[in-house]
């Protein structure tokens, strides 16, 4: 579908939201960017599973277009694979990440760097995509040594939601850095993007409209499509609060109550996404949970997804066996994001005496800590 | 979750849409009620499936109010069953609806009557809840034999979407029989209602919010949440244009695209279901597609369904075997309201020249018709 570019600039007044910018805005940029004599350098900080997808992403655009250095930096956080090998170096000969995205090729022109400082040294764009608990150390790290023209974007879902609200992790990147930062999220399963499924995504920018779409302009592909939206806030809270509600429809999963009712579940869900978001930032807009990191991301993550699975699993046993428990056993120690999100937003809205507005963010943390049973989820009594 | 009614009000001005009722707004004229002299007299027009279920909400509230009739009649399309009875008789006798809706108790204040005018002459609360085609016949019935004061709502999903533009039932009902009509649609899997899962619906009204609480008024109850918006055909677009998304969630799922995809297409869908709708009528809300008949409804109809499973298994044959095959393989003889709603619409989009507007609802209809392939759905070229 979407035959042409010209219809889909037709197409934006109507169909997209206002203040967005799409993938084929900044296709019509090219004739410029083609003399344009300044070219873009970009480099990835992070090289796990989302990370490798980024930099093939990028790399293939990196390539196409006269705009952007053919090199494309892959910061990786060394490590020595079985084989006595450095992961680095079997990236840069085989062009795979052999551990974390094995059997695709990243293209020729990303280049594994083990050096964070080297890696970033160059780029007037940076791409972060670490476990958001890395971010305070690499910023400490790289900070006074990128250049001052640099632009960044954050990857990273997952930001902590404090009693003082929310600490997004492209704030603290601005802060450290002392540089602009966009982001994007979106209903992104890296494996499935990796083999080139079709698949969107959402940057949310600050102020520069132009900014945005030269990120646009880098992530976009045929099968990936990317679009912008004025609402870093509203972007970033999609990527977190979602997981709250990906335990909730795990619940209806769990207590077996059948489509009708996971489907309410989840439009109260984003219901409540979108009110906590515009209570602690009332610049957020109601049109960023129509993108792809508001509905659909939370459709993906409440049909797939490891919060749904754990909580599916939790309610199946009655509330009787914990999330420690459960996580152990079937998420060979990873951590929930959906239940520490869902214990952070409740203190929030404890902090701030806005429990009763949220039911459903109340309810899930209530239940995940054993205070109610999972068949509280669809009560109103 | 949501423990009261209190809670539940507060919660509004952050959580609900603008021009919202909520269920409990209602609740807090109760007392009014008491003193109300006039006691509101429901009639159901349909006794199929999810007439049936709707004439037993009907009947629980009828009971509980003081502002309604306890009696509730129910119009039966008249049947003989296989032991001779007649169909009425039957459900007035054991208070169920043997043959649409076996093993669920009615309750006993509602009274199965084969008589239409009969049923209906002395209601100023009418609901319609027929299939679509037999509306019209049923107007030309009633019209002038209704109570002047009485008021309208339309459960029937599935208008016709013609050339000049959709042919909204509730305004068919306006018009023929001169009274104001209102709309509820959403998330509603009758038999999950029955057995009284957890859900959620909208009401859409035109212009008299104190008509829409009625509404929402005697049919929610503590297992199926009812809110009202100001904007009927936003509400009742939904109803027929989440069909056309299904069939490309089929689609996907024929292809075995995973979730990430699907959820994609499903997102494009509700932007074009808003697009289109708002193209029609300029009065229709964004937030409306936040509502139950919006995202709930759609993500109910993409997961189950006959649009998305008839569709899924056309991709799965490359689109070798025709719709109509599969229907009459799938469906015993049911038609699938996906498929002519893409066509209606498809003819909509042509005569207003908006085709390039709408890839995802052009391109499921050029699929089901073999023009193009069914992977062609995610194809951005």
């Amino acid at each position: 579908m979407a035959p042409s570019v010209e219809s889909q600039q037709q197409q934006q007044p109507p169909v997209e939201a206002e203040n967005t910018v799409n993938s084929t805005t900044t296709t019509t940029t090219r004739v410029e960017d083609e003399v344009t004599p300044i070219k873009s350098k970009v480099t990835v900080v992070g090289s796990g599973n989302w990370g490798s997808v980024a930099a093939k992403l990028i790399a293939s655009n990196a390539r196409r277009l006269s705009s952007f250095h053919d090199e494309v930096r892959m910061w990786v956080f060394e490590e020595t694979l079985p084989t006595g090998e450095k992961l680095s170096e079997v990236i840069n000969r085989t062009n795979e990440n052999v551990k974390y995205l094995p059997g695709i090729k990243l293209g020729e022109n990303v280049v594994a760097d083990p050096d964070l400082e080297n890696a970033v040294r160059d780029a007037n764009m940076l791409v972060f995509v670490t476990p958001h608990q890395f971010m305070e150390g690499i910023c400490r790290k790289i900070v006074g040594k990128i250049r001052e023209d640099a632009e960044a974007i954050s990857l990273i879902k997952g930001m902590e939601v404090k009693k003082e609200g929310p600490c997004m992790i492209s704030t603290l990147i601005s802060e450290q850095l002392g540089i602009n930062c966009c982001v994007l999220m979106g209903a992104n399963i890296a494996n499935e993007i990796a083999v080139e499924k079709f698949s969107e995504a959402t940057v949310g920018y600050r102020k520069h409209k132009e900014i945005a779409e030269k990120w646009v302009h880098i992530f976009n592909t045929s099968y990936f499509m990317v679009s912008a939206v004025q609402d870093v806030e509203g972007v970033e809270l999609c990527g977190t609060l979602k997981n709250v509600v990906a335990i909730a429809a795990g619940f209806v999963d769990g207590l077996e109550m059948g489509n009708n009712t996971k489907a309410a579940i989840m439009r109260i869900g984003l219901r409540e996404m979108k009110a906590f978001s515009k209570l602690l930032f009332p610049s957020v807009k109601d049109t960023t949970f129509f993108e792809s990191c508001g509905v659909a991301d939370l459709i993906t993550t409440c049909l797939g997804g490891r919060n749904r699975k754990c909580a599916e699993a939790f309610a199946r046993n009655g509330g009787k066996r914990s999330f420690d428990e459960l996580e152990a056993e079937m998420l060979q120690g990873q951590k929930l994001q959906g239940v520490s999100t869902a214990k952070e937003v409740y203190e929030v809205l404890r902090h701030r005496g806005w429990l009763e507005l949220f039911p459903l963010f109340s309810t899930v943390h209530e239940i995940c800590i054993g205070r109610l049973p999972p068949s509280a989820i669809v009560e109103y009594r």
